[in-house]
This record gives C-alpha cells, sequence and structure tokens, in this order.
C-alpha cells in the first residue's frame, strides 16, 4: 500500500488519526489544540456547507454575521450559560505588543489592557440577543430566521482532529418568535432539517431525540439532538437543536408588543453543526483501506487514472479520458484525470482509496482499442469492465447506489448495535465488551444517569422522540420507568 | 421618504453611514469597532464570495482553514512584518474565566495563564508559513495554491462600517513557487482578477499599481493594489497582491529540492480582498435615493410590487406577478414578491430604491387588465410601461444595461476627475478643493512622499502599471522623475 493505515480493529484511535492525515484531510497545528483543515479536508466542508445552506434557505433564513468578541459581562447575564462555558473560554485582555526594552523580541504592551476583557465567542447566543434588542420592537419583525457561519473557540483540554477542537468552524441558527409554539415547532423543524442531512447526504443513520437535563445545552429549556453510530460502538452526537424559551429574551429584555398591544418576551431556539461531523462520516464508513465518502459530499466523485507504458499509449488514453471527463461532468458529476507521471498506478489506486473517491476509472491501452473502460467503486472495490459509451449511465448508477449501499450498511450496523436491555450486569457487559446503543429503562433523574456514567462512561445520549410509553423499572435504580432511552458511551 | 437619508453632497460622511444603517446592510455592535453585518449586507458579501471563489477555482487555487490564533513569537520572525502588525493586535492571555470572590460576577481566571499568548491573526502569512515548511519538500510539492475565507483582527483607533473595522471578512490568498517568475506571475495574475471582478461585477473603474515603499505590505518586496475613486474625490483600496519574496520562507526555513537535486528557499505571494470593498461599493454607485447596486452582485435583482385597493385585486394581481416571478427566476433572475399589507406601494417603492435593487416591477388592477407591467431601472429611475408577456427579455436587458451605464457613469467621473498636474500649487488647490486622483511626477523618495502626505493628507495610490516613461520634475522637490504616480486623498 502507498501509505501505512493503521488496522482499524487493532486499534480504531490510532486509525482514525491515521487517516485523517494520511487522506490529507487535516493537520494538528502548533497551537494547542487547533487544526489546521487541509485542502481536500475543507473541500468536504464545502460541500458539506453549500447543503446545509440551501436547506436553511429553503426553511426561510438568511446569513449574517456577528462579532468574534463577547464582552466579559455578557456572559454573566444567563445565568446557567456562564456556568456551561466560563471554563473553557479564550480571552482577549490586551491590544497591543510592543517591543520588549530587554531586547527578547516582542511582548504585550501592559498599557494597552483592555478594560473589559473580550471572551472569544464559544457560541453567539449572548452577543446575538444584544443586537436583537435592537431589532425587534413588534410581533411584525418576528419571527427571525437567520443563520452565520462562524469559527468559535471552546478551549478543550483534550483534543482530537475534527472531533474536539479548540477553535472549530459551524454554522450556528439562532431564531425569535412570538409565542412558545412557533419556537418549538422550530426546534422541531431545524433537527428534522439536521436527520435528513445526516442520513440523506452523509448516508449516516441517526437517532433523534430529547436530551436529558444533564446534558442540554446550558440556557435552553430542551435540546434535541441527533446521535450517530460509529464503527467502534461508540455514539457521536452530530447536530443539536434548542428550545430556549425566554431565558436569553429575559437576559437581554428583549420584548416585543403583541397583536393585542401587550409587551412580550421573546421565544428564541438556536441550532448548530460544526465540523465534528467530518468526524463522524469518517468514523461510520471508513475501512482499512481509508476513507469511504457518500458521493453527494465526495469532492471528487470519479476519478479516471490511466495506464501506460509510452507517450504514444498515454496519449491515446488521455483523448478518450477528456471525453468521459467531459461527458461526465456535463452531467454534474465532478471528476479529477490523474495523469501525472510522478506516480504509478498502483499508488494512485491506493491513494484514492486512501481518499474515499467513490468511482475509479482505469484506462489501458487495450481499453482504447476494444472501447471499453474498467470501473472500480470504492465500497465494495467491485470491478467491472463496461463499454465505454455506457459511461454516464453507468457512472450515474454507480454514484447512486453507492450513497445507497452506505447508509443500508451504516443502519444494518447500527440496528444490529443496538440493544435492549433490562439488566445492569448485561448492560455494563455490553457496555465494557461490546459497545453499541443501549436502549434501556431509567428513572429520570440526574442522579443516576451520573452514577450509571462514573461507573460505565456511558451517557444519555437521548431520549428518542420514537420511543414508545412503556412501563418498566430503572435498569440501575429499579424504580419506575415509562420509556426506554438511549445509552451509550461517546465522543 | 420612508426613511430620512443625509443628502450626499451636503454631508458626505455622514450620507454614507446614514445609507449604511438604513438600507439595513450593517450596524456597530457593542464591541468596539466590530460591526454586525446584517442579512441584507451579508447577501452582498455572499455575492462576491461566490464569484471570487468561483475565479479563484477557475486559477487553479484550493480553499483549505488555518487556525485564528498565531503564538506571539511567529510575528518577531519576520521583521518587517512585525512593525507592521504589532500595534493593532488583539492578544488572548487567558483561557478561563471564574466566579468573582467578592460576587461581582465573573472574572479572569488569573491561574489560566497562557505561557506564551496568542495573536487572534490579522493576516495569516506566519501560521500559513509554519504549515507549509512541513508541506513542501521537492519541487513537486509546488506551487501551492490555497485560499482561505475567514474573519481577521486589526485593533484600529478609528473605525467605519464596512471601510475599517477592528474586525471584518476577508479572503486570503498563500501561494508558494519554485521560481521568482512563476511567484512574480502569480502577484499580477491575482491582481488582474481583482480588477475583473472589481470593472465586470462590481462595476468600479481601477487603476492597477505597483505600491511605493512606504504602503507596501509589511513583509512584501513589492504590493500591486487595485485603487477605485470615490465619489467625494477620494481613492480607496479593493484589493492587492503581494509578492513576497523569499521573506516568509526565510522566516520559518521553507526550503525545497529543486529539479536539480539543490536545496532552494521557496518564492511566496499573498493577496486580499476583504467586506471593505462593500463599502466601495456604496461610496462609487449610490445616491440621495440609496443603494445602486450592480445587478450582478445585487442580492434582490428584481422587485414586484402589487399597487391595489381590495383583497379581490390583490389576487389579480398575486396571480400575474407569481407567473411573472417564476418566469424571471427560470432564468436565473433573483425576484422579491413583496405583498406584504403592512406598507403603503409608495413606502415600499422608496424602501426598495434605499436598497439598491435595480430592477422595480410594479402591477395594479389596470395593468393585469392590459397585460401590461410598469418597471423602473434603478440607476436613472426611468419608468417605462411594457407587454407583460416581453417581462423576460426586457428584464434581462435592463439588468445588463444597468450594469453596463453604472460602469460608464463611474468611469466618466474618474476621468473627469483625474488631473495631470505639474505645479505644487495646483496639486494643492485640487486635493484641497476638487479631489480626485491626481497625476503628477514624485522623485521616488519616501521623504518627498511623508511630506507630501503631511501637508495635503495625500498619499501615492500607487504607481499604475501604465504610466507611461516621461521625463518630468517631482512636484515637491523639482528633481528628475521617469514617470508620473497616482495620488489621492483616501479611505
Amino acid at each position: 500500500m502507498a501509505k501505512y493505515l493503521t488496522n482499524r480493529d487493532e486499534n480504531y484511535a490510532q486509525w482514525y488519526n491515521d487517516l485523517v492525515i494520511k487522506a490529507d484531510l487535516a493537520e494538528n497545528s502548533v497551537v494547542r489544540g487547533c487544526m489546521v483543515i487541509k485542502p481536500y479536508g475543507y473541500a468536504i466542508w464545502e460541500k458539506i456547507q453549500a447543503t446545509l445552506d440551501k436547506m436553511f434557505k429553503a426553511t426561510g433564513h438568511v446569513n449574517a454575521y456577528f462579532p468574534l468578541f463577547i464582552p466579559k459581562s455578557f456572559f454573566s447575564k444567563e445565568a446557567k450559560h456562564v456556568e456551561g462555558f466560563a471554563k473553557e473560554c479564550a480571552i482577549v485582555t490586551h491590544y497591543r505588543l510592543k517591543n520588549d526594552e530587554t531586547g527578547n523580541g516582542i511582548m504585550v504592551d501592559p498599557s494597552a489592557k483592555l478594560e473589559e476583557e473580550l471572551i472569544i465567542r464559544p457560541t453567539s447566543e449572548t452577543i446575538i440577543w444584544n443586537s436583537y434588542k435592537n431589532w425587534i420592537r413588534s410581533y411584525r419583525d418576528l419571527p427571525l430566521l437567520i443563520n452565520q457561519w462562524a469559527n468559535v473557540v471552546r478551549w478543550e483540554m483534550r483534543t482530537r482532529l475534527f472531533l474536539r477542537t479548540t477553535e472549530f468552524l459551524w454554522q450556528e441558527g439562532h431564531t425569535a418568535h412570538a409565542t412558545r409554539e412557533e419556537a418549538v415547532e422550530e426546534t422541531e423543524r431545524m433537527i428534522n432539517v439536521y436527520a435528513d442531512f445526516a442520513e440523506n447526504y452523509m448516508a449516516l443513520p441517526v437517532v433523534k431525540g430529547y436530551k436529558s437535563e444533564n446534558e442540554r445545552f446550558a440556557g435552553a429549556i430542551d435540546t434535541y439532538a441527533i446521535e450517530a453510530l460509529m464503527q467502534d460502538g461508540k455514539g457521536l452526537q452530530t447536530g443539536t437543536s434548542h428550545f430556549l424559551g425566554q431565558n436569553f429574551a429575559k437576559a437581554f429584555d428583549v420584548q416585543f408588543t403583541d397583536k393585542t398591544g401587550k409587551l412580550e418576551y421573546v421565544w428564541a431556539t438556536s441550532w448548530g453543526l460544526s465540523t465534528r461531523c467530518i468526524g463522524a462520516l469518517i468514523m461510520a464508513h471508513a475501512d482499512n483501506h481509508g476513507l469511504v465518502l457518500p458521493p453527494l459530499l465526495a469532492p471528487i466523485q470519479v476519478v479516471i487514472i490511466p495506464i501506460y507504458k509510452n507517450a504514444e499509449q498515454l496519449n491515446s488514453i488521455t483523448d478518450t479520458a477528456k471525453r468521459i471527463k467531459s461527458d461526465l461532468e456535463e452531467n454534474g458529476i465532478s471528476v479529477k484525470y490523474d495523469d501525472r507521471d510522478t506516480n504509478k498506478p498502483g499508488w494512485k489506486f491506493s491513494d484514492y482509496e486512501l481518499k474515499g473517491v467513490p468511482v475509479r476509472i482505469a484506462i489501458g491501452p487495450r481499453d482504447v482499442e476494444n472501447n471499453t473502460i474498467e470501473t472500480a467503486r470504492r465500497d465494495t472495490l467491485e470491478k467491472e469492465t463496461i463499454q465505454a459509451s455506457r459511461t454516464v449511465d453507468h457512472v450515474k448508477r454507480l454514484l447512486d447506489e453507492i450513497q445507497k449501499n452506505i447508509f443500508r450498511k451504516a443502519s444494518e450496523f447500527k440496528k444490529e448495535n443496538t440493544w435492549y436491555v433490562d439488566k445492569w450486569d448485561e448492560f455494563v457487559d455490553i457496555i465494557e465488551n461490546r459497545g453499541g446503543f443501549i436502549m434501556a429503562h431509567w428513572d429520570g433523574t440526574g442522579a443516576t444517569e451520573e452514577k450509571i456514567k462514573e461507573e460505565t462512561k456511558a451517557t444519555i445520549r437521548c431520549i428518542p422522540f420514537n420511543s414508545p410509553e412503556e412501563d418498566g423499572k430503572c435498569i440501575y435504580t429499579g424504580k419506575p420507568s415509562a420509556r426506554r432511552v438511549l445509552f451509550a458511551r461517546s465522543y
């Protein structure tokens, strides 16, 4: 193989890290916990952005941009919000450097100290609601449906590429509504948009549900989340949508005159999805050969590789390859023709497998003679030789099949690794030895949740929307419970 | 009028500020010097981004993302770079807040002090070249053609919406090349891309040229810029492209093995364009009625306004309007149908004029009867009544004409306000009393440039590429000069 990849079954964590580095997605920077997203990784993010942005606009949202900095005092305005974020903030205290008088380079100029420190946004509710205060007067100004694409910073102590980084890229929607009902409806609408995106673009089956109080967003009345299962049996939350009630409206005094002339506090939601979901994309589908990208989010959907011994052969292959490339591109398919002479075909095959390109086309001199091409699909590694004239239809079908197949595979994996458990011993055993999603009864208290976490490192990932009412006993305390909730270890 | 706008000729600065606020483009935030870009302003930025991003990709560039934070020590590595940026840096010194023990909210936790302070990027050469060090080994790794869309922070003391803000959005290209020639070629290519964008999309005629040494980017060997003339006679730089030589390669020790096996330092360029250009867009075209947006960058190209007295009339108008809207949209034209009943047509007319929407269509009951519509173009305010069946062709033609007309108008303005001056008195008189671009001889010294700036506030905006060789005497010192350079007061 071109680049050595740790075996997934031997060391999952190392396999993941190897893959991110070797597929050229991202790397750690010199700044603690901050990553550099390399062009190939960023191209996936651009696809994610373009897709989601269309979905947000189709549901009536517009984009805007709010400041990176949040005055320290804003944080204290919503009590739970500050509790949740104060411990992981990057804080700007000065605004000038100067020459170090002892001759050792430059130093922070102590005379350029800010009167009030500024926090780099870990999330933007406070700065945004402070703006909304001036934008909202009457029910006519509502709803306000705004999204922001931005970088945010949370000073994480233990970081991993894409999954948990000090700085990350995301989108954060912040909406304002006249009624509780509308805000709840929006919260639901957006978790459904995320689930739609996860399942139909990322090919990632997800469980939609409520977060338990312990796991709620700091400042939310209710948090909805989508939870996906990774191949190592851990859960990964890929998007959240929060019903914020009137908490931020009260903290920032945002009131409006309703249709009857009465002054009311505004109802809020916020929802976000980040570069973290690239981590989910990798961990859900990739194998020992490398990434397996869903065609709808793959920066390169088809790679064409010439197989030749001399310049003459290359020339005639290039003619065919260019024609095929332009035919495919006319059909909206992104294609790369890799005719670099610095690497052998075998090296290229491995490299594009590593990079998860869904379809590979190889063309040799005999193919040119016979008017054929060889296709290989990344998900099953199956090869086929077909008539060149059939290329467009065949590739379209392959892309469609791959998209469906990896979703099906992930769905089966999830089904096979979701356990309905009623005994604590079994719960512990599965968590320790098999992993996966456990559907179990819970007494509804934070204390029990905390104890289960201490003993097994498993947490309540969500209370699934579709979990039916069912009499049962808490897996840990035996106290009565009305429905099962979803437990797992998680990223 | 719906919203009062200061007269442009009475108080240009106030007119500009009014316009930005009242057209709902942006507003100042509570954080000193930071703006909130509101949805309508951000939609213009999205158009700019989409257009430029295509142009960058068509010239072989890819996007990536580098950290927001730069270790303080990186700055000192390139001597001129630190000199240029050290005085306007936001500096992160701590990473945690805690409860203030005296009970006054929260405070910075003194125990969470960073060992090395982090600078919020004012530009990313240093952090990027530190990454390139690991990416470049051989000539095969070159050229590296990378762009980044990001936010940056420069602690400006005097800020103005869009034109100069503490935080702003921009793109920064950073390329690495094997030879000086290739890097110079890239520097030229990108200033040409910017000029193409300015003239053909922003409808903004520009002068391309070199910066004098005083005005060069901190760390560059050569800076190319495009300079546009605003309606108040001041210049505004809307994009720059820097030839960085081997300065950053040497500072970060980035060497490669060339084809002959020799170790060489890498050659670099960087180039950027920011949200500042929205300021240029406004100041170049807008009038006392409001914005005049070039159709190619207008978020809404056509607005349809119904004129009605009762629900029955509105219904039949809506039928027509919706048909027209979908016909136009099928032709790739963005259309808003504003049937809000909260505002009168006259108010809407003014409001969309204020917002610079290129074409307005009004439809009344008589229009429905006669199968006509009324169009109004924003640039000339001319109205026409046409057969509804001709709408698509007519609107297409109007959009095309408006785009060309505002470019022509701006070009004429620039021509009329470019002065070839040989006497100092005249120079001072024009700068003081008329404004505009002055083409004058200069002795080539920074000292003279500095004195001219002190006496007139005019600086050398650029040394135009197309300024012919011509014997002359410096406008200020009378010393010999070989070509004219472009002077102006500027933003």
